[in-house]
Parts: C-alpha cells; sequence; structure tokens
C-alpha cells in the first residue's frame, strides 16, 4: 500500500504543524464575524512577534507567497522608478519579472547561483534608487543572502526582503534590521498549508506607498482598512477563513516553542543533515559559510539518476526532496527541513533512505 | 455557552460541505507529487463539469473571487481598450475599478440596485468594445443578471461573466452560452471554504489575450503551463493544496448529487424563504422575477434595528445574516441559502429566529 502521508522535505510545503492541519477543520466563521475577526486580530499580533516588528501593517495576504512579491512591489513601484534588484537564484529573478511588468526600471545585479550576494556592491549599483530588494533565503540554491547588511546600507531607499523561506526558520529581524516591506509564505517554516502570504510593511515604505496600485486585489491601502483594528473595518474580499484560521494555531505553536527555541532546532537539524550529506560522500551545493539550515542543496553524484532517485524516495520511503531548477536542474538536490518536517528523526531518515537508494 | 458553530445565511462564505471539510485535514502533498497532480487534473475536469465547458484553461486561482476578477480584466485588457461594464450593484462597480486600473476604457452602463441590467442598452452602449463584462448574480442586491442574451448578442466582443454567486446554485452554461471567460469563488454555492477562484477561459479569449499581462501572479498564460496535462508542466507558483484537496471533495460532493439536483434545491430553499419572508409581512429588495433563489435581499423593517437583530440571530441563534451594502447599508438584510447551507431545516429555522426576534 503506498505511503501517501510524505515527510516533506523538498523546497516546500513542509508538514504543516498538527495544530495548524487541526485547525482547518473548525467551523467555518463569516469574514466579518466576531469571533473570526479576534481570530485575525490575534493572527496579525503573532505574525507581528515572528517578524520582529510593529508595524501596524502587518497581516496575511490572501495568496502565495509569490502574490506577497506582487504585493511589495505593486504597492511601492511606479513606472519608471529605479529598482536595484540582487539577483542570485530563480526567486531573484522572479522578482525581476514581476518589478518590470510594474513598469520598474530594473537595474540587475548578479551573483553566480550558489554564492551569496555582495551587498556592497548592491549597494552601490545605482545612485538613487527608490528600491533594494533582495531575497533572504535564496530556495533555488539554499544560500542565506545578508539582508541585514542591505539595510544598514539602503540609505534613503526602501529597503524589500522576500522571506518566504526564511521566516520562523532562520532570525528574521525586520525592525532591528531596518526593513521596510517583506513578505513570506506559510508553507515553509511557518509549518502552515501554502496558500497565505505574510506580509509586513513599514512606516516609510507606507508613506511612499502607490496610492492607487495597478492590483485592486493587492492594494495594501484597502487591505488595511479590513485588516486595521483602529477604526471601522472595511470590507475589500472574503478572507480565507479556513487558511487563516490554520496561521493562526500554526503561529500559535511556534510561539509556544518560542522563536530562538524554533531556530535552533532548524540550526541542528541543518547542521546534522548537511554534516551527514558530506559522510556519505556527496557534496554540498551552496557556498560554505552561507548555506541555509532549512534548505539545503546537493549535487547529486555521478552515476546517480536524479529523477529515479527521488522518485525511489517517494515511492519507497514516502519521502519527497525537490530536484534543482533552472541551470541545476538534474544537478542538485534540494533537501528541506522547515517547520514541523525540521526534526532530527527525519533528518535521521532521510540519510538512511538516500544512502540505501544511492547503493541499490 | 456561545454557538460558534455557525449557520451561515449571510452573502458568504456559506457553510462547506462535510465532505470538502474533512478533505482539509489530509495530509498534505508537495505540490509537484503525482499524487497531488493526479487531484489537481481531476477538480480542473470537475470544474469543467460545472461549468458546462470544454475549456481547457479551467482552473482554480490560487486567490478569493476578486482575484478571479483581477485575472479576467488583467489578462484580457490593455490601456486604452474600450470595456463595457453593465453595474447594478458593488461587484460591477468592482469591476469597474478593477478594470479602470488596468487602463481600460470604461463605458459604464448603469441600472438602478435591485433592478436587472437591460442586455440591449448594454449591448448597445459601444460600438465595438474588446469586452464586455457583467455580474451574473449580484451578491450586492440578490438580483439575477441575463448573461445568456449577453453572451448571444455579443458580436465580435469578448464576454466576461462574474460567477461567484451563481455557480453551483443556479445554471452557469459557459459553451452553452457563449461566455468567453468567467470566474467564481469556492465559499458561496459550490460549498467549499473561500480560498480559490475556479476560473475558465475560452478559445476566443486565449486568442486575444494580452500576451505578458502586468501582473505575474495571475499571468494565465504561465498558470496555464502548470494546470495543463498537455506538455510538460512547469512550476509557477506553490499551489494551495489543502484548499484543492477541500475543493476536489467539495465538487465530489455536488456532482454526486448532481448539478440539477442541486440547482432544484437551492430554488426550493429559495422560494421557500422569499415565501416565508413575505408571510412574515417583509418586503424583498429585489425585482420580482429576478431575484436569484441563493441570495435573497429584504427591506428592514420599519422600526427593527438592523444590526441589534442581526446580533440576536448570531448571538442567540448562531445564525448569520449579512446586511446590506453601498447606500442599502441598514436598509436591507442579504440572507444567503448557498452550498451546503441551501437544506429546507435552515430555512425553517431562519423565518422562525426572525419572526421571533422581530417579536421581541
Amino acid at each position: 500500500m503506498p505511503l501517501t502521508d510524505r515527510i516533506l522535505m523538498g523546497p516546500g510545503p513542509s508538514n504543516p504543524y498538527p495544530e495548524a492541519t487541526l485547525a482547518l477543520g473548525q467551523p467555518m466563521l463569516g469574514h466579518l464575524d466576531p469571533e473570526f475577526l479576534h481570530i485575525l486580530d490575534e493572527t496579525c499580533d503573532r505574525l507581528r512577534t515572528v517578524w520582529q516588528t510593529t508595524n501596524p501593517l502587518t497581516l496575511p495576504l490572501s495568496g502565495t507567497g509569490s502574490a506577497g512579491m506582487e504585493a511589495a512591489f505593486v504597492n511601492t513601484v511606479q513606472p519608471g522608478d529605479p529598482v536595484v534588484i540582487a539577483v542570485n537564484g530563480l526567486f531573484g529573478e522572479r522578482m525581476v519579472d514581476v518589478a518590470s511588468r510594474c513598469g520598474a526600471a530594473v537595474i540587475r545585479v548578479d551573483t553566480t547561483w550558489g554564492q551569496p550576494i555582495d551587498p556592497e556592491e548592491v549597494l552601490s549599483a545605482h545612485a538613487r534608487p527608490k528600491l533594494i530588494a533582495a531575497v533572504h533565503a535564496e530556495t533555488s540554491t539554499g544560500v542565506r543572502n545578508d539582508v541585514a547588511a542591505l539595510a544598514a546600507g539602503k540609505g534613503d531607499a526602501l529597503l524589500l526582503a522576500d522571506c518566504v523561506t526564511s521566516l520562523g526558520g532562520i532570525p528574521v529581524d525586520i525592525d532591528g534590521w531596518g526593513v521596510d516591506l517583506a513578505y513570506s509564505g506559510t508553507q515553509k517554516c511557518i509549518g502552515v498549508a501554502p496558500g497565505l502570504s505574510p506580509f509586513t510593511m513599514g512606516p516609510r515604505a507606507i508613506e511612499r506607498r502607490v496610492p492607487r496600485p495597478r492590483s485592486w486585489y493587492l492594494d495594501l491601502g484597502m487591505l488595511a482598512e479590513y485588516a486595521s483594528t483602529s477604526g471601522a473595518r472595511k470590507y475589500h474580499h472574503t478572507a480565507p477563513i479556513a487558511m487563516i484560521l490554520s496561521l493562526h494555531a500554526g503561529l500559535g505553536a511556534l510561539l509556544d516553542e518560542g522563536l530562538a527555541a524554533a531556530w535552533a532546532r532548524h540550526a541542528e537539524c541543518g547542521r546534522l543533515l548537511q554534516d551527514g550529506l558530506e559522510e556519505l560522500g556527496l557534496q554540498l551545493f551552496a557556498a560554505s559559510g552561507h548555506r541555509l539550515p532549512e534548505l539545503t542543496t546537493v549535487c547529486v553524484p555521478d552515476g546517480a539518476d536524479d529523477a529515479a532517485v527521488r522518485r525511489r524516495l517517494l515511492e519507497d520511503y514516502g519521502i519527497e526532496i525537490g530536484g534543482g531548477v533552472g541551470a541545476f536542474a538534474g544537478k542538485v538536490w534540494r533537501i528541506g527541513c522547515m517547520g514541523h518536517t525540521a526534526r532530527v528523526r527525519n533528518v535521521t531518515l532521510v540519510l538512511a533512505a538516500l544512502e540505501e537508494v544511492l547503493a541499490r
């Protein structure tokens, strides 16, 4: 009988916290029901804690992480605005695509995939950008970029950080670092099903926000009027109730453990996994010293069949790991240890299973 | 002890089918997992049945009904394109806002709220529009608009229908009528939690689609490459897995009953509710002959306190009904009977509860 209860060790989704899964089945509430609005307010508070921010405009957007990316650009960029984007992976590339559709004059600063961006190079790429954007945790390569350094040197520009694969897994300090706006996804280190994008936007970004963005659905001015606790709430669109109940519960589980403890758990799993892969004789892909604990990239060894190995893990063990993307399709595996999946027992299992499959 | 398991008789969300709620708690799957892709394919097939279409480009978008609206305009309208929009309620107004943000030259054709649109007037509003758009079931007023007549007379224009509150509750015949593109929401007559937008786009709309729309997230060209069963699937964004598993199950329940039976059930509930409200001495708001069975608008009687009555229903009975919007806030109630909520027992209950509360 096939194992359809997967152990999700790809680049996301991860296995949700049990509390988050259970919350999905709660009785449905209306999107203006006082019971629901109370849960929504608590969810936004919990997000502020996880983002380490006091930004009032902190909420879950009704779409996946990519909707968060689009919301970030569409609410800050007008045609012709100079936007510097650091690119060292697929999600940096995606930022370029999204920003250029908003009419931005994009200045891209490319770094070899697998290497971290050079903050100095990014900061000196344009004299007066409106926005500087970078991916904190590149899901395509497993590399951590130094967002804190970008924030420290941003000058008059706004700083945007993609925290899809970082939030909840490694420290993200919006206020401490001075990040002006950031988005994440629920299905990685937050440990909730995919479908929502935690979002936060600080006062500098709000001041310079596009007054009537091209997107109605992602218009943060209107969204804030629904999510805000100050003043009368104004209906915008029907909130994705079940997903928000689940996010509320998942964040509850994460904060009961404590942010620092969750980061430590991700760090330990990443270290054990990366050490274990090297002990198997495999070569890690991401540059040493810049590796994410929650997402490990490892080169497919000579003689191994990428797809066949992944299929054996999926079919025989019910374990999902991810393949490479772009130029690295077929050349690397991406092994995630995120959210509830970030447990030592899963690391132990994936290493043993991979060893067995590679030895066949 | 408060009744937090609501009977949802507002304008949406409705109570999901039990099958749809249970499916939310299934083990999480990856968005490229063969098991999940099989369920996604079946979900798209089920949507084709419900839409009554053979359109290959039929899929659930990763956002609510309003994301569907935005996707429809952003993929068909370029700056300066003449777009005729019929407006007789809040969602017609919303279409004007969304289309104008896409740069459309909007020709709006207004009809008094509570009255149906006049198809002849809409069709003659412009000599050569690129797109004609209308709301099939106006959730703000409870009025059914004649989309079939618009489709029959559209000429060279594309016809777009908002079917958020109609799909699954009253007949929607995309291919039979000749509707070029349409969107819906999961949280009304489909009987699933809010969060997805069933979408369909026919060959005429695909031919004229904007090649690189302003929205990356809602770019139907890219979305089709992931959802399509022909050719290699291409990753776009992480699908909202739990919600799609739930939609799959909800559509299964709906189609097990049969579309015609579900329409008949909604029709019966609407008739019983509207007759019952009149027997209570209340006045229906929507024009006779054009009333939706799934959403009934009724005037708040003289001397009754709109908000207090709704609060009593919510707190004492756990029943949610909706208030009016726009100029009709405080003047009408909106009582939904959609999806799994469309049961005679709920009609019986809401009539009895309303009678009791009004008599206090």
